[in-house]
């Protein structure tokens, strides 16, 4: 099944079910339940009344994504605590900690500060803070927030964060960042890192709480085989890391890594604790391409949930048409959007306000003024271009979420 | 002289500045002439203090850029049109009107609506709004703005357009957006554009002013020679448009196109009114490579003035370095960003939250903590990323401005 037929599928279907059904107030989200990140000008909408380009996320799909990482990683007796960079946004975070995450992750200090602000409080922060101000920043946050630990990766930063700590009057709780080869963070694994957590053990004003090894490399590894084999095979380092940490009296209680692409593989890691997922909640064009391990094709063990909602422009030249959603509403990462429910088109958004369709044996030609809906490129960088998010169920706005970690990559 | 030359002499001589001259207040700015689009909480801090990545302008470089706009429009016999999608910043907007600008554009109506609420009104939409409820919004501005004039490319839109204004009780300036070529947006030059004119000059709430034609194609043509022969030649059915509307009776007092890449080119364009010019206040890599009049290699017409201050996160690993401003501080275009002052290496930003450097043959070699800027890749979608920009002057902060059209892509 290509990717175009699984997305034509799928919102077909969803778009049935939503013209048969009246739209009544969902029960599920009860006001205890329901994630309160929230303002409520365009509820009860219709996608369709929405001001393009706009982006929204199917709550079906979401819930059942949360679910499915949730299920998958109980049955093989580790955790999750998902990647709010991802979706930047408290209400989502909330709805991954009801269904049984044990904590958040996030990449920088500023998001932490902003999932606190809005209630999360098991925070792990993927991210050494190098500067005196980020240091200083984060102690004080640490004053206020128990849960929050943050990574470090070498002994001269272990240090600055002892004496940070010593001065803020609090104990920081570290976890050391393991570099998985990729050479972009982290400490080598083996000895240098064994060294570093026993440095980390000694301060007087730090607390180790275990580890991290992020292999971002192997999240994106095309056919489920070849994924696994090289994602176990990378962590191994890290593994024996860990297990030479555990071994000296450490206290290891934490050996988080891996992501949406891995999810279901690294358990296999031996003393692998938790699984940092973030795009699974969303997934998109480039998760959709690397295969599943039922379908080489299609990576369909989630939903993909978030879309941009754009309208046709100009429709007045052979072949083509222009959008309203360009660069600064779906990025320039590729794959590029895909255009659901039709085949024999393809959407790109290099322009910076505009974007192109071109047909080459096209389901439909758009006419201007016509909307259409795309599954997002690349999740992370997308979101990071929106101020809020429409949660839709059945074609209606449920709620709208403000998204505030967007913009807060300090 | 090559790029990283070019950058590294500038930004030599105003460190050498900077470190030689106490910081002041600004007597430029008084209070009548400042910029009131700021927050003030980090005014007269150094940019050493700042937590990155953090967006940043050196006024004394805009100041420069905007004046040779100005300068040589008037000197050519047109004007300057800026177009706001660059820096979608109310206050660098009120500068360029200070500095004599015939008016402003914007490529979103709620680009517009942000515009006017900080205190422009002379605002040209060069995109046509086609869904109702954009419509029905363009009319209700045009209430409050006087000033305000939408572009229109389809004979239904105009009757759209018409109806609506109607139903508001306004009369709606229009221009007619005239396609150079690109097929992007606009109506054919030549009879369709004039039959557009005159159904616009008819319908009784809508009153004619002119039109646009805006080549993006020839803005980056690499080359001054090249670029002026094909923009020129591009531009021809345009022109030929502009004299039949006019012979024909029409109002055609505007004839907008142009930008950062033709601003010197434009005026040879008969009938042409004024340059949309936007990345000139900025400049960035990709305009660097283009070339100028004067030197083939580096177009430096304008001088860089829109940086990126990032953070080396990580240094222990040979020949390369990570940094904390990845795809969502610095997006992906490309050429990639220029690290300032510094030859033999190479900046990335491909990942999501990480910078790389690599070196070659490096000037220098960064350490864990060390602080670098960046002359951005692509100005307009890198404002898009950012909240705020420090207005700085010799490296101290002298304003702190809302990019208060950040994400205002409806």
């Amino acid at each position: 099944m290509s990717r175009n037929e699984f997305s034509r599928r799928r919102f077909l279907r969803d778009g049935a079910v939503a013209s048969a059904v009246a739209w009544t107030a969902p029960a599920a989200l009860s006001a205890a339940a329901r994630p309160s990140n929230a303002d409520f000008l365009e509820v009860g909408l219709p996608k369709s009344e929405l001001l393009t380009p706009a982006l929204c996320v199917d709550l079906d799909a979401l819930e059942a994504n949360i679910d499915t990482m949730q299920s998958t990683v109980s049955a093989n007796g580790i955790g999750v605590r998902p990647h709010t960079k991802t979706h930047k946004c408290p209400a989502i975070a909330k709805m991954q900690m009801a269904r049984g995450a044990v904590g958040i992750c996030t990449a920088k200090l500023t998001e932490v500060e902003v999932m606190f602000e809005h209630g999360l409080d098991k925070i792990l922060l993927t991210t050494a803070n190098v500067s005196p101000a980020k240091i200083r920043r984060a102690m004080i946050l640490r004053k206020w927030c128990d849960g929050f630990t943050q990574a470090v990766d070498t002994e001269e930063n272990a240090r600055d964060l002892d004496a940070a700590a010593g001065e803020a009057g609090v104990i920081a709780d570290i976890v050391v960042d393991v570099d998985p080869g990729g050479h972009r963070t982290g400490v080598p694994p083996g000895e240098p890192a064994v060294a570093l957590a026993q440095l980390v053990d000694r301060l007087a004003n730090l607390r180790l709480r275990g580890m991290l090894c992020y292999d971002g490399g192997a999240q994106h590894i095309s056919g489920f085989a070849a994924r696994r084999t090289q994602a176990i095979e990378r962590m191994a380092p890290a593994a024996e890391t860990f297990s030479r940490m555990r071994q000296s009296g450490l206290n290891v209680e934490i050996f988080s890594g891996g992501g949406t692409g891995t999810y279901n593989i690294d358990h296999e890691t031996p003393g692998f604790t938790d699984v940092q997922g973030g795009s699974y909640v969303f997934l998109d064009a480039q998760y959709l391409a690397i295969g599943g391990e039922d379908d080489d094709n299609t990576y369909n063990d989630f939903e993909p949930s978030l879309t941009i909602l754009t309208t046709v422009l100009n429709a007045q030249y052979e072949g083509r048409a222009t959008t309203d959603a360009g660069a600064k509403s779906c990025t320039i990462n590729q794959p590029w959007s895909i255009v659901i429910g039709e085949t024999g088109m393809s959407y790109t958004s290099g322009s910076d306000e505009f974007g192109t369709i071109r047909y080459e044996n096209p389901s439909r030609i758009y006419q201007t003024g016509d909307r259409l809906e795309l599954i997002v490129s690349h999740c992370d960088p997308v979101v990071n271009l929106y101020d809020k998010m429409y949660a839709t169920r059945k074609d209606r706005v449920e709620a709208v979420w403000q998204i505030a970690g967007r913009g807060k990559n300090q």
